[in-house]
């Protein structure tokens, strides 16, 4: 099946590789189209995929997730409508010059060629996912959780209609029809037919990958992001930034899970913005000199430094130095993103530079790491890997480039 | 051992990432000096393994690059100071923008951290690959073939010597102790230490590192290059390129291993070239249609179309279109480097835009593809893949990128 599957990506790939940036966003309007005129058929099957879910007692927060409504739908529709109008990143001379020879030499952006993406519960990412491939002029191949099995197929339906009324192979766009684990697995390790594998979704996922892909893949991983409260901060900032980090949306990659906070101001900051993250619903965990400061923390164990709660959680250390909040971060941190705040230049300096993570914000929130944040558009994940792409992924990182010398009969 | 190692480079790797250009290009300066100064005890050492060598009864090619000579010698101080004087890639801007609510974004190039770097038996490549790391920013770990290892720990000591002198942790260079192929394995496996694995070697390695690495590599693989002979080609240049193509160094992955001709020129140009070749000791294997043109021409087998040989040996065949050899090329090629003779711009650009390669060729030999020939100073592999980085990697390829954002309490 995979053989299949792949070989006909593959095919469609080839076709998509060399479309032009206005048929490619006409496939996208036609797709918006076509998912709009869809709407009834998609949310009958979402109904399916919701009552089989609540049948077997999934949990709130997924039904959440797998849920479609008429709002939901809108916002689908709406973005494939803005992939469509996103700058088409194929093309694009990234390099070019003359060598010794007179041979000239470009390089230029060009499609990955299969896209394959492994996803949760969540029926949008399909027409998110799929819509930024074939912007970007590859073949998707959408595997999403069994759970919305009925969903994907009826958007992966009205988008391969699209593809097929604008003279394109419908197989553009695939929705993977094995949903078990052997299904990811086959996947993973479809050497030859996937050129890129994206995933999105938890450690499990995450482990797998690592320990099974034998396709390239760039990893969507966790972020233990860090505030760190410099002796030098503006307080009322560092409150703003901490509520904001931890607070407006938990369960994101970019929230923050850890607070750091320079001995010199622990005292002055501390107590408030405990009672505020607290009033919020945030339960706090620190270490021995926190919990002296305030009385209600409960105690961070060695795990907790190294914990992504996604969750209304956060583990407060506070530290003597920015050397020794470095460290901390450098140890439990996951490249994701860390945040300074200070109103001393070179404390911003020494952080920076200590730094290894995709995104270091200076008196920024964490929340700011994200691809429409970022003026990408769109986002296809976010890399906490160095290779290929760091930190939010827009349609550039769904493109390769190669180069092309023209000359004159040169030899060497 | 390789946690020690791993460690030992993690550190090392963090002090050379702050390091300034300057001290970079000092470190270099130092290292050339250093091995020149330690010549005969380098020279000694590599006697020594060749002595080995030819108790273990291994090739005469193997012999032959695995010596160190003074020429060679001149070549490897030479080539550390070349490297010394390269521009530095990190800490250029390869981005900034201001985002909508004043926070200013900018996109850095760094270091990768450690570099480890699997290698045979050419002990020049120790003092190559190591320079190149270091002027990066990063770390190295190095480790080269059993039947080298006297030389490399000489070279790979000289080079330490010039970090110590120059103020940096020795262990930026290490060479790795372990030249058993559980010794490949752990570093292929050294999850957390080595942020990138290159190797340099035959389809084994590749093989071995797309099973067992768990670390991120760059896959430095086959080059199985095309020569196509369109019919609108210069058949002067063309075979001046097929002959430079196969013959320059039969050996190297740029080398052409087929030549794809055009029925309509096939015997005008076939007879004349496979006289040329043959003198050159070039043995051909030809479709059917090819041999009736040249007697003398061996039969290639399936097997043949998909061979890199690396040797004096071609396989030829003869199409009726530009679109079968585009799919011939597609086919059995590597994604390396496919070259087409033609005078035709239309022919040239529906080759171009029909190839899926790291570098594609009109009317210039397959030779060009090589990092100094691009122009980048100095190579650490060629990239088959399309992640991260495709065709020649300079110094660029030992980078990754970061953001960071500078704001004023911003808050999503």
């Amino acid at each position: 099946m995979i053989e299949a599957i792949g070989q006909n990506a593959q095919d469609a790939a080839r076709e998509l590789a060399a479309a032009s940036s206005r048929a490619k966003s006409n496939v996208l309007l036609a797709m918006a189209d076509s998912v709009d005129a869809r709407r009834s058929e998609i949310l009958a099957a979402n109904s399916k995929d919701l009552e089989a879910g609540r049948a077997e007692g999934i949990s709130d927060a997924l039904m959440d997730r797998l849920l479609l409504d008429e709002a939901r739908m809108d916002g689908i529709v709406a973005g494939l409508r803005k992939v469509a109008d996103l700058p088409d990143p194929v093309g694009v001379q990234t390099g070019g010059w003359r060598m010794y020879n007179g041979i000239r030499v470009s390089r230029t952006r060009v499609p990955l060629g299969v896209v394959a993406v492994i996803y949760e519960a969540r029926p949008n990412v399909t027409a998110d996912a799929g819509g930024l491939c074939i912007k970007a002029g590859n073949a998707a191949i959408l595997r999403g959780s069994s759970y919305a099995f009925a969903s994907n197929s009826e958007i992966g339906e009205a988008m391969r209609t699209a593809l097929a009324a604008e003279g394109f192979s419908q197989d553009g766009v695939q929705i993977f029809p094995d949903t078990t684990r052997e299904g990811a697995r086959a996947l993973m390790q479809a050497k030859g037919y996937v050129d890129l594998l994206v995933p999105r979704g938890g450690p499990g996922l995450i482990a797998a990958i690592e320990e099974l892909a034998t396709v390239p893949f760039v990893i969507d991983g966790a972020g233990n992001c860090h505030v760190y409260v410099d002796a030098e901060a503006d307080l009322e900032k560092a409150a703003d930034i901490t509520m904001n980090a931890k607070t407006r949306r938990p369960g994101v990659c970019n929230a923050a899970e850890s607070l750091v906070v320079h001995a010199a101001v622990a005292d002055k900051f501390l107590p408030g913005i405990a009672a505020r993250l607290s009033e919020a619903g945030v339960e706090l965990r620190g270490d021995e000199r926190a919990r002296e400061l305030v009385g209600s923390m409960g105690a961070a164990t060695e795990e907790d430094w190294g914990t992504e709660y996604h969750d209304l959680i956060m583990s407060v250390r506070i530290v003597d130095s920015i050397d020794a909040a470095i460290e901390h971060v450098r140890t439990y941190g996951t490249g994701h993103t860390e945040a300074i705040v200070t109103d001393d230049i070179s404390a911003a300096d020494q952080f920076v530079q200590g730094m290894d993570c995709a995104v270091t914000m200076v008196n920024a929130s964490t929340a700011f790491t994200d691809g429409e944040e970022f003026g990408f558009g769109a986002e296809i994940g976010i890399s906490t890997q160095k290779l290929h792409v760091r930190g939010p992924m827009g349609l550039e990182a769904l493109t390769t480039e190669r180069y092309v010398l023209y000359g004159d009969g040169q030899v060497r």
